[in-house]
């Protein structure tokens, strides 16, 4: 039976202590909630701290990978996705996670955020840079949300998630 | 801290009845050992089989889906990355799976399967076309193992782990 | 002998007025230089106009497109590559592309531009977004320009190219 | 207007003399025909040859690279596309191509040959390879040829195009 996912992206390298913080915080409200944390995999920055937030809670994380092998990955990652195909595999973070956290800012994430909203999905962004947030939010206005928080992103994502399910109950 | 993953290849709509049966017990022996189940995700055929085997023993299953969205999704796939990139997916598969075993024969199978041996993967064939059979293990001997019982891949796949285990201390 | 190759990224059905002229006129003028145009390749917004306008000038042009098929793809192309890949294809479009002008602005293009900054490719922005200005050159002050008229672009692209040349003759 | 585009895919290193010296052949045959040459584009093997054989008559080359950056491409190359992908170019270069022409045999072609006939190409093999033609005639035998001479390659891809047109003529 297909899990919850929910991507969190975000700065390796060039990460923030704040940053790191709300990641760490972020993937451990996730874990809490049951949902299966979805990160870029490798042993820096946001994608490091999340997943090692998240397995702090005892959930499962899956990060998928620039490079071809194990190599440069996090430790926290329980299952290794390796797409060998660089930036690439943004594509495939965005697609394949249900809500989109995007903790801090860098060129990679912003190339993450336009892609979730290039595919119709929901992205919560938790960081202070308001030149992101302006722009985001006026390139798609109903799909973009301002946190300053880790636990107002889970509320979000909560609710979104019972409306999704109100929509499928519908359909159906 | 990474997890073993297993991959699991074959045909959908033209998987034969033995190779429903082979991927379903083969899916049933992985989760046995504890390790995860990749497969291409569908809802059809080997990749179907293999992962309802893998959730009957309490295994966890990983499905690389070549489409954007969760449609077509097999329900016995717990971690769904989709893609929305085809068949370029059946690098992924390869790239992420320690070992790759190929039941049955098709035109997807055949490229995952040479890729699978371009990436110098270990390669376990479970089928009877014995013109497979002759062509990959005339492609990559040293790489192409061919049994007739999934119990048997099973063997090849400890050994191989355990192996690399070995080379991995080794090395360090 | 490998060609110049210069990338036109904006949005398609959303491409304004003034984002189709531009489009048009870089078209025309990368012709012009020799340079060879490569775009996203579909029949619709800057791909279009841009690959218009190169032809008009007897330019050669490229389209890099997300479908599988060449339906949909824009009669101005000369040589549709087909990624089957969707957005995924973004990435391949600046990779490939030497400098990337943006006409206009939208989530796809915006994640093209976020994609050339990650692979430190020189961006040229050209529309009246100024939102989508601060936040780029905030990103990246080095790698973005920002123009009002298509022969600016042209102008920035020529002493790329130059410096480019002179750095390469430099290291032999 | 698009152009024809044909694709020669075979070994890198590995290419033997004659794979090499057939892809030449090819290569300039098909810029005779006044055909666009789609290769991997490294500088290497088969890639190199029929580039090179396109060019010498004249030809317009395209490469789609494994790579993100141009080194390790060949100078015969007119259009580099660079995936930054690894192996999972090969399924572009199969689908961007009408018809796929396989000169020798490997891990590489293989995947590409497999990859061409899960998207429904026409496949020429020119090898010597017989488990190779065993193999991959069982698997499609209504898109499979094998051809000993350059020379009924191109006749093949010739009847195939005048019937896509036919088809396609019949169909509007």
């Amino acid at each position: 039976m297909p899990k919850v996912v929910i991507g969190v992206m975000g700065p390796g390298s060039e990460a923030t202590a704040i940053d790191l913080q709300n990641a760490y915080t972020v993937g451990q409200l996730i874990a809490t909630e049951g949902w299966v944390l979805l990160t870029g995999g490798r042993n820096t920055g946001v994608m490091q701290a999340a997943s090692q937030g998240a397995k702090q809670a005892g959930g499962l994380t899956v990060g998928i990978l620039p490079s071809a092998a194990r190599a440069a990955m996090s430790e926290a990652v329980d299952i290794p996705v390796l797409t060998g195909m660089g930036s690439a595999r943004n594509n495939i973070n965005v697609l394949s996670s249900q809500v989109v956290v995007a903790c801090g800012m860098g060129a990679g994430t912003a190339s993450e955020i336009a892609l979730a909203l290039k595919a119709q999905k929901k992205v919560i962004l938790l960081n202070k840079n308001a030149s992101s947030q302006t722009f985001f939010k006026g390139l798609a206005p109903e799909l973009v949300s301002v946190v300053e928080q880790p636990i107002a992103a889970i509320e979000i994502i909560k609710a979104f998630l019972s409306d999704e399910d109100h929509v499928n109950r519908t359909v159906e």
